[in-house]
């Protein structure tokens, strides 16, 4: 795909430390479903942002292509490559800044998640982004794909919890836009091209990320629901009495539930009522000691209006995480199903999502009478995770090749909706040609306007979130 | 500057009673502090994105320039005319939704602030945004310039309170991005372009706001405090201690609060002891009840630490309003003062802060021993409106001749602290050429590759911002 000669070259501006050994390759060619295997003349792990603006401008100047990569633990093979270079940022590790007074810390791109929380923790403070992956997903990682998780609703996603950003332009330059600034009214807002860029057009070194005051205190309810609807007010209503303080609101179909429950039959189920809906909410206090009051008098209140058939609270810790449990493990339970899954990953408006629900169950139950729909997810930031496993006995060849128009039907209604077929994993390869046809034409337009103006040979991560 | 055909088209874009006569010219030529006096050939009032499409369009083929405004309060001249057709964006006033459930509401451009909060307000929400100006300021303008304001250490600037937005580009297209998404990892996330673009590279329509729960009950406290490095300590603490529930954290050089005083005789100190700073600090609870047992801790707390040398709380919604008198007063006190003033809007990390005051009082100082600083604004954003009057005695004209040489100094402090010149007030005409100096060279390319690109004929409120 590039000469020899240009290799080389993109070689040389490496330290030779630098430079993988072949053997060590093969992590940075898996996807860790097994999807994409990749192909690569030359790996690089700089170790600094000089190195790697080095790298970059060699690159550059012989019209090499370059796949960025961080913990390689993406979805929609968004750091896959197909005979591009890939540098890893795994080596770029310093604390370049910890100011907890500031409440903020400056890391480097190829610090872990997990490291950087426990950074945080170090000092008294909380870094909130919190992902399944974060054990091995970094910071360059989470911030170019502006990685959600639980705590959205309450601290918002990663590109909330950024102020200021360091990168290296596709031709080598180095921005440097690492301020520490609450406040900065002097231009564009560029770290927010970066940030959710997917690697398009930079690579992310270093990041000021906004730090806040440890919880003291959480209380966590399970509660059954009568309908989507239900759940919904609920959602309002628990926002405004506990006064911002719910931190968690996940929404479980009870179909979601009865397979983990069958699945885990050491997992008892905590409520005695049946329903059609289960909410799992988490308040989290500043301090300690008011908090139960303030969820029973939200729970008061939600019995009297119905919005609530049964719920249980935590009073311990560990009936805390028995709660958590049948959550976490709706994908472990999908896995252990012998039916192939869809997996759409979408959100709508909040008020909308009971119109979501309904329409999607229609539509695909109208298709696949025998479909069993595993809706859950963050529903406090409107996103469902909408699953279809196949019929109970049916047969998986004929279910697998019905998928694709399943996931489709499943966007058109997230579509009609002002939905986004993409909430939290991104696009990547996955999506890059389904975005084309759902997203508003002027605004692939200006996507492709800003991509050919900031990579105008095409080199970042050439065919992921766009073809320009 | 343009031909009369090529003013004439634009005209004809518009419909007949979008053009204002001549008579009314007068308010979007004048700026309210008499700098800046415009000159137009045609100012038009669209009343739907649509039409604004069509103006747009007819002048991206004529050629003509463009310079937006909406309510003209800006405070650096980034909505003056100089021969340019303005648009103003005032008659597009539609509430396109407003969703209390989803704590969202969709506004049209031309929407003021205060009728937006007013609008919040009836469906028991806030809109957390409120600055001097409200009354007239509106959407379009304070998304423009990302305004910030009070409340931005609980809910951030403007730019942080949008979800979606709509916008017609420079050729006229309309770019829908009007969603109302917590996530959406679908692309770059262009609306950040035009959020303090102040109006360089389209206009806003529409935006669809975050709305948060109404505070239930709120403590304001006046505190003595040593030193600024005390009252860094004394905000890291309130915010970790009050659980995130502190919203706003000002401080008050002791000049400022003296000249208040002086300038106001009815007015009295609320205080027994004189201290360098006071902070006033107002914390906001979605709960009745425990906050002030709260705000109790953390000032007891402060005093065994002597972080604080004298305190009061309000007791009472009155008191609370003397409180905050003082410190609205601040500009009022600075126009009755007979000396020109310099206003430096700036912001450093907060950790910095203290750093910032005293080596930017010991640069005044030196340059000139009988200058009164005085130095007030948003600590808990890092933001310090550093002000500085002449001698009390002194020469006004000798003074006015100076005063560019210490905002000069002043700015030097600010950048060799990684600070910002402009924390909320923008760029616009005042400050553009300096704006070249300060910013990192990389940045200021990265911005004008951004402006060529999305309004390659210049046409955009063209020479405010930066020169391309």
């Amino acid at each position: 795909m590039f000469s020899a000669e240009a290799i080389a070259a993109v070689r040389a501006a490496a330290e030779p430390k630098s430079v993988l050994p072949e053997d060590a390759h093969a992590p940075h060619l898996e996807e860790w479903r097994g999807r994409w295997p990749g192909e690569t003349p030359l790996i690089l792990a700089p170790s600094s942002t000089e190195e790697l603006s080095r790298i970059m401008a060699a690159a550059y100047e012989h019209g090499v292509a370059i796949v960025p990569q961080g913990g390689n633990t993406g979805l929609v093979g968004g750091g896959a490559a197909k005979g591009e270079v890939i540098v890893t940022t795994k080596r770029m590790r310093a604390v370049r800044d910890v100011s907890p007074e500031g409440f903020t810390m400056t890391l480097e791109t190829g610090i872990t998640l997990q490291e950087a929380q426990g950074i945080a923790a170090e000092q008294d403070r909380l870094f909130p982004l919190s992902i399944g992956a974060e054990g091995t997903a970094n910071i360059g990682g989470v911030l170019s794909t502006n990685a959600g998780g639980v705590h959205v609703l309450r601290y918002g996603n990663a590109r909330d919890l950024v102020l200021g950003l360091e990168a290296v332009l596709p031709d080598g330059r180095i921005w440097h836009g690492l301020n520490a600034l609450r406040k900065n009214n002097t231009g564009y807002d560029l770290k927010h091209l970066f940030i959710g860029g997917e690697g398009t057009l930079g690579i992310i070194t270093a990041a000021v990320l906004k730090l806040y005051p440890q919880p003291k205190e959480h209380v966590t309810a399970m509660l059954a629901v009568p309908s989507a609807e239900a759940a919904v007010a609920l959602l309002s209503s628990a926002q405004e009495r506990s006064g911002g303080q719910l931190g968690s609101f996940e929404i479980m179909g009870d179909c979601m539930v009865e397979l983990v429950l069958d699945q885990f039959p050491d997992l008892s189920y905590p409520l005695e009522t049946k329903a059609p809906y289960y909410v799992l909410a988490e308040f989290a206090s500043g301090q300690k000691g008011s908090l139960r009051e303030v969820v029973e008098g939200v729970l008061e209140n939600a019995f009297e209006r119905e919005l609530v058939l049964d719920g249980t609270i935590a009073s311990s810790d560990s009936q805390r995480e028995q709660l958590w449990t049948i959550r976490h493990n709706a994908s472990e339970a999908m896995k252990l199903d012998p039916s192939p899954c869809v997996k759409a990953d979408v959100s709508v408006p909040i008020a909308a999502i009971p119109g979501f629900l309904q329409q999607a169950d229609e539509a695909v139950l109208q298709m696949e009478p025998g479909a069993r729909i595993i809706a859950f997810g963050h529903m406090g930031d409107g996103n469902i995770h909408y699953d279809i496993l196949g019929p109970k006995d049916g047969d998986h060849g004929v279910w697998r090749s019905r998928m694709a128009e399943f996931e489709h039907r499943v966007h058109d209604v997230v579509v009609s909706l002002d939905g986004s077929i993409s909430a939290e994993h991104g696009i990547g390869q996955l999506k890059r040609d389904e975005l084309v046809t759902r997203k508003d034409p002027v605004e692939m337009e200006l996507m492709r306007t800003i991509k050919r103006s900031l990579d105008p040979k095409g080199l970042m991560n050439p065919g992921k979130l766009l073809e320009v």
